[in-house]
């Protein structure tokens, strides 16, 4: 039996959505089914909506209703301090912490594999604001992963090499969040990696 | 930093679908704004027409696009046999196999936490069929679960009575899809339930 065409265009559609396969995608339409015609709608115009009046902030490239955002512009921020993330769904994770800073936004990784090279990402930008603007600090709080370290890695190069020809302050400081157990965590659980970092990110005990 | 309206409005609909939580659907989101505005638009339409048009098949209540749906018209089918199913996903897992009667699809199970009773789904519909027209085989296809056999017990139940007034001829068979291990599944990982099953359904070799 084939499908009503509606309904295998929508499992079409939440297919391929990351991380959803077709079994998934043919539950959600189904169970949209069940739902009423207007909530459908709803839903259906929520998503073909989502991009309106939405655009890059031209400071951090964060996504953003304004231009310049509403973190670039708010008085009461550290504008001495840059955090460096790969994306939008990162800034809203810190901002759920107490850093109070500025943040540029990469839009991704160095990964040759998905034929992602720095010139796709926001770095030659990144560079340019810390030529522009003398930052203290830069903190680096790209992903703990293999891409996330090599592309933190790529720009610390690039940074060094702007402060050799004097274009970024040589006093501009960059460090890297701490990798260790996350709060929560079981030792014996963690991998080895992890726990090297935890041992040699060790702090003073009071 | 409070989020667009328009990404927080989407993330809020995706949490709503089953299986589905916030950080799920904050990454679904964040997902589609990396797509083109064409692309975001057609998946939005997409949804928001997935009902036009379909309609419950009058005969056996399955989802379609006509009514009576392409199966209850096929003219190749087995009339004689009847298969049961709680939803129209389970029809349309049956037509991956050689199965080529008809169906009944019912709507869901009997479940009172739910607030779902007898007469919230299609069963007296299914009596009705069953007394105007001698089908020789009804397949109970509720699922495996509590509800499932419960479902097909109460089904089951209303038959004997209409048998015993005449209603329904007494000559038509009632059988419940094996239960067993799974192809392809391992004996040893076999939940108790399922290898007694596995034991009482157990049939000659060769």
């Amino acid at each position: 039996m084939s499908l009503p065409k509606s309904i295998q265009k929508t499992i079409n559609e939440f297919s391929r959505l990351p991380g959803i396969g077709s079994k998934t995608a043919a539950r959600l339409t189904f169970y949209l089914l069940t739902k009423s015609n207007e909530d459908v709608k709803n839903f259906g115009s929520t998503i073909a909506n989502l991009k309106e009046g939405l655009v890059f902030c031209s400071k951090c490239f964060n996504i953003s209703e304004s231009d310049p955002c509403k973190i670039c512009l708010d008085q009461d921020r550290n504008i001495d301090i840059l955090c460096v993330v790969e994306e939008p769904l990162d800034v809203i994770a810190l901002e759920k912490t107490n850093y109070k800073g500025l943040y540029h936004v990469l839009g991704g990784v160095i990964s040759p594999i998905d034929g992602v090279g720095p010139e796709n990402l926001r770095i030659a930008q990144l560079l340019d604001r810390l030529k522009k603007r003398n930052f203290k600090e830069l903190i680096m709080a790209t992903d703990p992963s293999l891409e996330g370290e090599a592309t933190a890695s790529y720009i610390v190069d690039e940074i060094e090499k702007l402060k050799k020809s004097d274009k970024i302050k040589k006093d501009l400081r960059i460090t890297r969040i701490a990798r260790g157990l996350p709060v929560g965590g079981d030792l014996e659980y963690a991998d080895e990696v992890t726990l090297e970092r935890a041992i040699e990110g060790r702090r003073k005990y009071r």
